[in-house]
């Protein structure tokens, strides 16, 4: 049975997006800033569609919301955006932390290059992030904090509201930005009235198509614009808007809205009956995703003692599909600088794999998962290296 | 009747591109840098696109082609990135010319403010580019030259090859970008055996939705990646890919070059006609377009003694849809930067219309076009404050 549990990674287009997109990619081929009347329509369809992506989140002034290709485009947006806004050679200060999604890191490192100082913050061993190492870094030197609002790869759910305001009451003149791209569709967000500046998010995880996402700025948060060119989007972020894309991106947000309820109890039921299963059933198998905080649609464990490549591709051979690490870092064979940073001991590390849900994922894929991993993980056991540790696991 | 003549500004996308797309905005959903089966599917439609793209630009190795969001990206990231490449401080000239799109322009006019030396080249009033002028510019401190195929107001094509040729004898370490936005799909285009290092192109302008172009990047020609994250497209181009709209553009492309000569007989016969109609039947008609290097589709008229947008209103009445400058630039009331580089005289600057056609137009538009156009030039000379100006013209 195919069982697809990499809905981190990507997700399938909810068929009311793709219903609502396909005249954009038809009859309504405008281009949106012509001043024509069909162009108008189109126009008026970006901004309902800026409208709805505000409500998902919880944002009263859709104006704040500005399109773009994918959440790795706004993250670069908003980093790289406020660090060229800053004119004071002096402040050259930039926190983040060490489990951040490649498309923060790669910039922080490259800022670093270009002669930034970064801080990483660190988690415990259960993800969940050490704020007071974080609150102590800042100083009149910070211009800007990035924190991510829901981890990729073991889901646990950092209190960014919380943690902005803390930053906000040290250096008022800090720059606040949020990775929400795991947290959107997920938990609720209401960013209005929250000390975040700039928050990401990216459709593909919550079906909409890849290709499409959004950063909000607060109101008053000067950047330097990205991508330069016509007046777009209020001249922030230059191009010829992706019409169809941004119709879905906001039918998109709009369901997942209102599927949040159905997210926290049947995702949730789903996700912890597969966590719980596996657990059961699998001496040498050890929850990564510890954190009290999380969302409901994601887990992580390790397999102690197997390699997670080996586990991925007898998954693959069942039709179950789910990941190491992120899809964005895979191909390489380093272990998770997410698991790494809690300080998963090595012999999980390598053997650790994410399982995420989504709405479409049905209880048969779940219990055929538990049915068949089991026996994957006791198959790759009797080929593993370490027989004696196995042993005393009672494998 | 409905008469789409701004096919310069976005196009109507092919029906077989839409064909080709749709399952992958259904079932073929995963997420291309994903290691199980059907991952590896997509990943491979991506490739199959990367080498129609390269066919399109007559290019045989398909790693040269980096899928990007739009061609205002494409733009940004070819000259953001040759320019932070350069390590040499003395190393500070940049040059362009006064008709480019803004996507080039303004990056341009950014750089200049961090301290860039810009050298901007003027064209004559046929719209051909001074090429002495730009290559008497080129020295030992120059880094980028960049040059468009060709103008999206005017249609007028530049030879770029000719050009990047002469600049590499002056200084072999110049990088030399096109936006090759208006050419591609128009004429031929063959980048393998040229010194052109970038070349840029848009979907939307020939028959692929909006949100999707592509970077011709010439083997060896370096430059700092413009958004960074995870290693997507070779890791020079971060963030998940629109495996749909990539797979749009390889089926756009491959109808493209299968539909070169229909473009450069058909489109070019009803363009023709059109041009020749309106400069007969009205009197205070002049030609933009003059150069004897044109793209077929394209033609720019001014109107004496009128204005542009007052014309534009009345055709959108008849539903005849045409633009005064780029759709980029649109909403502004200055006269084209385009015209007023080729010192076309303020009676008829801003009364200057773009006509750009494609595959679809129709010659029954045509001659709808042909008869309407002319009643709604009268109609406006007469409410004209200059009346005596138009009298001389027999109007």
């Amino acid at each position: 049975m195919e069982t697809y549990l990499d809905n981190n990674a990507t997700t399938k287009v909810d068929k009311n997006v793709l219903e609502k997109m396909i005249p954009y990619l038809n009859e309504f081929y405008s281009n949106p800033s012509s001043m024509y009347n069909p162009a108008r329509k189109t126009a008026l369809a970006i901004e309902q569609a800026r409208s709805q992506v505000a409500e998902l989140l919880g944002v009263s002034n859709p104006k704040t919301i500005i399109f773009t290709s994918c959440a790795t485009e706004s993250a670069n947006t908003a980093i790289k955006g406020v660090v060229s806004h800053n004119k004071t050679k002096e402040n050259n200060h930039i926190i983040t932390t060490q489990v951040e999604h490649p498309c923060v890191l790669s910039v922080y490192e490259d800022l670093e290059k270009k002669g930034y100082s970064a801080s990483y913050i660190g988690v415990d061993e259960n993800g969940d992030l050490n704020i007071d190492s974080l609150l102590k870094k800042v100083t009149s030197k910070t211009i800007l904090v990035s924190v991510m609002h829901a981890n990729n790869e073991t889901g646990t759910v950092y209190p960014v509201e919380k943690i902005a305001q803390e930053v906000k009451k040290i250096n008022k003149n800090v720059k606040f930005f949020v990775d929400g791209v795991q947290a959107a569709g997920k938990i609720p967000i209401e960013l209005d009235n929250t000390d975040i500046d700039f928050y990401s998010i990216s459709g593909h995880k919550f079906h909409a198509p890849k290709g499409i996402g959004a950063l909000y700025v607060k109101k008053g948060a000067l950047f330097d614009p990205f991508i330069l060119g016509g007046h777009q989007e209020n001249s922030l972020r230059a191009g010829t808007q992706n019409t169809a894309f941004i119709v879905g991106l906001g039918e998109a947000a709009i369901i997942a809205k209102n599927t949040l309820e159905f997210e926290n109890k049947e995702v949730r039921r789903l996700r912890d009956k597969l966590e719980s299963g596996l657990l059961d059933r699998i001496k040498n198998a050890k929850l990564n995703s510890k954190s009290k905080n999380r969302v409901p649609n994601t887990t992580n464990i390790g397999f102690e003692y197997i390699e997670g490549e080996l586990i991925l591709l007898y998954l693959n051979d069942l039709g179950i599909y789910a990941s190491s690490g992120s899809a964005c870092t895979s191909g390489s064979l380093d272990p998770s600088h997410v698991l790494r940073a809690q300080k998963v001991p090595f012999t999980s590390l390598h053997g650790s794999i994410r399982f995420s849900l989504s709405k479409y994922t049905k209880e048969e894929e779940i219990d055929y998962a538990l049915s068949e991993i089991p026996k994957v993980i006791e198959k790759l056991a009797k080929i593993s290296p370490f027989q004696d540790e196995l042993k005393k696991l009672g494998m």
